[in-house]
Parts: C-alpha cells; structure tokens; sequence
C-alpha cells in the first residue's frame, strides 16, 4: 500500500523552511509497512492543491495533507480537497459551537474568522484536534483515503496518532515491523559508523539508520518479517554484536531520552540533582525539566553566568577565579561542589566553558568544556574540546554532564 | 515567472532525510523574481517522476529536477523527463568519451553502466558538470525550460550557477524582490489577522504571509517590481497600516529575535537581568544566553524548581508557599525580587507556572502562568492561561517574560 503526502502553506516554499511534519508521518506509515512514494510542498492556491491530491489519489491510496486549516482566508486545504474530490462543504454549527466554547473557557471572544473551521467535506470524518482549534477531517472515496491534518507539529501528531492509526489499521494489511533503537552518548558519529559498520552493512533487512545529533547518536534498525518472531530474531542478529561494540556507551534501548534515563536512575537511587551553569545558560536544567514529573528528583539550579554570581551564590574564590579563569578545572570543580551544598542535594553537575563564537584563547578556544560532578563521594571534573557553533557547543556540553552522572548512577557503589 | 522544483530519488522518501537542494533554488530564483510555487519528492520511478514534470509543466514555465542522474538503473531522471516531453534520448558519443577520458584520468577504467549518463534528450543542451561524472541537461519547450541537475549540492550548486543562471537570466524578466519581516509577541494568530487581514487581503503584491510559534508570531512581507522604489513603496503601504495598528506589540522589524531585542535594550540602558525559573527550568536563561555576547547584560539567574529552594535561595516566605501555593502572584513577585536583591540585577524576571501534564487543579489548571518583573521601580506580576503541551506552555511563558521585559524597558522613563 503507497501513500503521498502533502505540506500546505506559501511558507514552505521560501528558502529557509523546510517541511518536517512528513518525516514524523513517513516514520509511522513505515512501521504500518506502507511505503511514501510521493511528497509535496504546495502554496495556499486552491487549483494548484486541488490539482496535486487529484495526481496523488490517482497513484496512492493514502494521501495525508498538513497545514491550510486555520481560521484565516489563507487557508485553503478544506476548499481544496472538496475540489479534488467534487464533493460540497458543509457547515456544522456544533463545531462552531465547541469553538466558541474553547474560546469562552479562556475569557475570549471568538474571531468571526474561526468559523472557516466549521466547514467539513462532505462524507467526511471529523477528526477531533484537542491541542488547537483547527479540527481535522478523514474522507474516504473508493477505498482510497485523504486526510486533512493541521500544521502545528504538535497538533498534527497528536491527531495522528489518536484518531488516524487506529483507522488506518482498518484499512492496511497487517505486516510485522519490528524496530529497534539504541541510544548512545559521547561519540562521534564516523568513529561509530567505523566501529559497528563491519557488522550491519551485511543485512538489508533489517535496516539500518544512523542519525546523529550533538554528542547524542541514535541507531535505528527495522525488519520486516510474516511473524513478530522472525522480526526479532533478525533484529537480534545484528543489534547483539552492535551492543557488544558499544559497551556502555549506549544509554537507552527503548528510545527514551538521557534525561529521563538520568531522571530514573536518579528516582531509583533516592538521590536528587542540582545544578550550576555557566555557557549553557540555563540549558541543563530546561532539558532536565522538559522530562514531566522531574520535580521528583531536581531540585533546581543556579545559571552562575556572571563571575561575581560564582563567588556570591556558590562560592567560587575570587582568587580562583582570577587564577585560572573562569574556565577552567578548580571552578568547575568548585561549581559543582558549591551548588551540592547550596540546594542539598546529593548529586550536582556544573559546566563551564567557552561557547563562541567570541572568548576563545589560544590556551583555552571555543569549544573548551569543563563539566564537574559533586556526589557523597567527592568531586571530578571532565574536559573536553568540543567542535561547532555556539548552540552545537552548548548542547553538546550539556549532553557531556548528563552522560558523565549517567555513568556515575550507572556504576556499582564503590 | 513561476518555477516548480522536483527531488528526485527514493533515499529521500525516508523518515530521516529532508530534501535541502530546493532551498538553494529558492533563494536563487526568488532573487531572479521567480516565484516557486510548488515542490515534489518523488522516488526513482519513471511513471510517477513523468506524472509529476507534466504537472509541473503546465501550471510553470521552469521546472527544475536535481538527482537521478547517475550510472545506474536507479536513475531514471532522464527517461521520465523524455516520456514527459515525448522526446527520443540519443546516445552521445562524445560524452562517452569525455566520461572514459576522465575515468582515465583516475587511473580507472569506466564501467559499462556509466555510458547510461551520455543518454541526452532530443533537443536538450548539455550542461558541463565540472564536480562529477552526469552532465546536466536544459531542455526548451514552447516558452518553458525543464533542468536535469545532478543531486549531490556540491554538483548541483556549481552547475546551476555556471551554466542555468546565465541563460535564466535571457528568459527571466528582470524584477526586483524586497522584503520586510514584522515580529508580534502575546497575540494569538487568529486574534492577529482578524486584526490586520482587512488591510493585507487587498493585496497581492507584496504578498503577506503570517507564521505562528508559541507566542510568537512573523509577518512576512514581500513585493516584486521593477525597480527597488516601486518595491519599497508598495511594502510600506501595507506595512505602514499593519504597523500602526499591532502598535508596541511589533519587536522588531529585521527579523531579529525577541531575546537579542531585549538585550540591545537592557545594554542601551546599562541594565542587567537576572532570572528566577520554575516551570520553565532554565529555558528562558537559556534564550538569553542563545545570543552571543549576553554576558554583557545578564548575570545569570536561579533555577528554584523546589519549594524549598525558593526559599533558601530567593527568601520566599514557607508561610506565602504554604497560603498561596508556588504558582500564585505572590511567589512570582517574591521570587522576581528575590533573584533582583541576591543578583545584584537592575532587573530580574521570575515564572512560575503549571506546565503539565500532571499537577493542574481547578483554580490554576495546566497552563496557568504567573511572569513577575521587578526593576528599581518596583515589582509587577502578569497573570496568563496558556494553552498547549508541557512543551508549548514553556516556551510561551519564557516568551511572555521577555516580552513583558520589552515592554517595561521600551516605555518612556516614569
């Protein structure tokens, strides 16, 4: 079974946007064993839509557009579609209805605009959208089916994956994907497509993808097979050596992130985290938090960006300050363990460095990193030199701190 | 003068990767006054690549196709543009021989396979690649140009500027592109074109395109005439109106970001900041310190995610905590005075907020955000119901703080 997919709005057809929502959808239809044959960018135009998901439904029996359902008269996908598919608009006041209503809880008065989002395809599914206004349709039309998803990343995936994969697992034929996901920190990627390449490039199936972030590499392998079984021993085949490789470098197996992964050893151990930044600006600790439920353990942190911050909140001697700047070992070492005592915690982590694209020193360029770990048993500090821009440098050290308490929560107690 | 871009090759309908070479394109053409008014991956399938260069081809005079113009039986770019165009491919033997040349050159001997790439269409010019093996291909047709560019950027880059820029420059007419960006904090999008729709609906050249984030919001204007006055002027009369009426909610008009506006304001003052996080666990000191040289104005800031580290930290009262609750206009004006006095800051900011999923009651439901600003005249505390996941809530809260920040320094001294 094939599908298309089609982004809507004239802003992705500038130079500087490029249109990701499909590579979320490609994803799930891939797991489901459908395979993208087609995917398109179109302006807000009806004749151009319409004309676009009228070649589409001539190939492909599933056809999924996002964007061009908000309220204003830019958007356009409904018309379209209805179009395409000769079919009539039709208004229904009891979408109307909840808008306003979701407009009333918030004190507001709704535009008259937002009724455009009342009109549905006739024949259609409405799809409810409870992250935005904009609620999304399902039409089918001799076996084929379109689906009209909102923009907003998070309001399109949230919408998929609640009101469209238990639908489309109606209509598409069962064939068992099997994924796998490894997780691994602290690498370069060409040292670890050199290390484990000898073992995967050998299968087709199952696949494997590597994608690369900043200190942060994921491995994907997928196999398709008739039974859930045959899927799993052939992943196995190819992931145990992988495994093997790695070591300890891999943080996770099931796609979660190190930061849950820090956060669960952390909750396991009763242990609880602090932390001080000085380059990251505050980074550690919004990645911490991003993990719901982290109140459980982290307790909070302090962004020492200033030097005069370093001394008056944790401590930090002036006379180490100023003799071995602010980046350096004895700081970092003394951020971790001024902010330990500051918060109580049992564990704190500092960064220090130097993020660019301005400060560097021929003793000390952008890119050099110090990261400390204060715990019960003492403190130490880790110094790396990073490669990048400002925002690689920044994730990248704060992937390092995040990794180095991973290992140390990982370690059997001394 | 319109102009549709087609991705060619199947490794680009993965859920991994994203077609980069389009947006090259489109900044070229944009300069030329060429509008790209749609965009096609499509997989090396000859059927499906000839459906989508016919479509292309009768709503566009240029159509531009990069990759799939390779040795092997993949690459298909040049049979599907033939079938398309229901020309004949000739066998060129000089190309050949230019290919066996430069494969000598190698100290290589070609493979068979690559007398594929001297296949050209009937009547197409050849167009020298100097970076790899396929040559490049601009075939006319009534009035219209189809380009067959080779995939890899560097290849195609080269080429398209060597040899397509200067004969799109015969068939372009000469046009002028200019173009303004307004940026809007603390509307909503709707809000925000009920507002200014009835002055930019008016128009279409410049064409107005309006891109939303979490609180955030782009207004993107863009004109195309002959010379740069006529452009300029015709901008403004659509700008002029939609600047007075969004008024003090524009943050800047050069695509500048809110947190480098705040910044150029708190250095135009001699100002410094300091903040203090809850909800948001560093993520607007993180903003902050995004822009190079932040150390200039802020000092760094508190992250007071526990209630215990709001009071040891900022001194905010157990009793206020306990009466109240952390996310209560109290704590978020204790907390914004707390970080001032112990920062030593002309300015500090504070949030505290229920970001969700967990921990949202009746009275203060997930997505209920207090934002406290204290400065030298005192503390204020703004009260907001955000709409949205963990992710959205926290990102519109940092953005309300660095607006309510723009605000307070943009306004004339009391």
């Amino acid at each position: 079974m094939n599908a298309e997919i089609v982004a809507v709005g004239s802003e992705m057809l500038t130079p500087e946007r490029v249109d990701t929502n499909s590579l979320y959808l490609t994803g799930e239809l891939n797991t489901l064993g459908v395979e993208v044959v087609g995917k398109y960018v179109v302006g807000d135009h009806v004749n151009r839509l319409a004309d676009v998901v009228r070649l589409a439904l001539s190939r492909s029996s599933i056809v999924i557009l996002s964007g061009g359902l908000g309220p204003t008269e830019d958007d356009l996908t409904r018309d379209a579609v209805a179009a395409a598919l000769g079919r009539k608009l039709i208004y229904h006041a009891e979408i109307a209805g909840l808008l306003e209503q979701r407009f009333a809880r918030l004190n507001r008065k709704m535009a008259e605009v937002n009724k455009r989002q009342a009109f549905v395809i006739e024949g259609a599914e409405i799809l409810a959208n409870d992250r935005g206004t904009a609620p999304g349709q399902w039409v089918e039309e001799s076996g084929s089916v379109v689906m009209l998803l909102p923009g907003p990343p998070h309001e399109m995936k949230a919408m998929f994956e609640r009101q469209c994969l238990p639908r489309l697992a109606r209509l598409v034929p069962k064939r068992v994907i099997r994924t796998l996901e490894l997780r691994v920190a602290g690498m370069g990627e060409s040292d670890l497509d050199q290390l484990i390449a000898p073992v995967y490039k050998k299968y087709q199936n199952p696949a494997t993808t590597i994608l690369a972030g900043a200190g942060d590499i994921q491995i994907h392998f997928r196999a398709q097979c008739d039974t859930v079984a045959e899927a799993d021993a052939l992943i196995c085949e190819v992931a145990g050596p992988v495994e093997l490789l790695l070591g300890d470098r891999i943080y996770s197996r099931n796609g979660e992130s190190i930061e849950a992964v820090v956060g669960k050893l952390l909750l396991s151990r009763q242990s609880s985290l602090t932390v001080a930044e000085s380059c990251t600006g505050g980074l550690l600790g919004e990645r911490l938090t991003s993990v719901p439920g982290s109140s459980e353990y982290f307790l909070g942190g302090f962004i020492t960006y200033s030097n005069a911050l370093k001394t008056a909140v944790l401590g930090v001697p002036p006379e180490m300050l100023a003799e071995h700047g602010a980046v350096s070992k004895p700081v970092a070492e003394a951020m971790a363990a001024g902010a330990r005592r500051r918060a109580g915690a049992t564990h704190a982590l500092s960064i220090t460095g130097v993020a660019g694209p301005g400060g560097g020193t021929e003793a000390k360029p952008v890119g050099t990193v110090y990261i400390g770990l204060a715990d019960p048993s003492g403190t130490e500090v880790l110094h790396r030199q990073v490669l990048g821009d400002r925002t690689r440098i920044r994730m990248f050290a704060s992937q390092l701190a995040l990794d180095f308490l991973r290992r140390r929560l990982s370690a059997p107690p001394k």
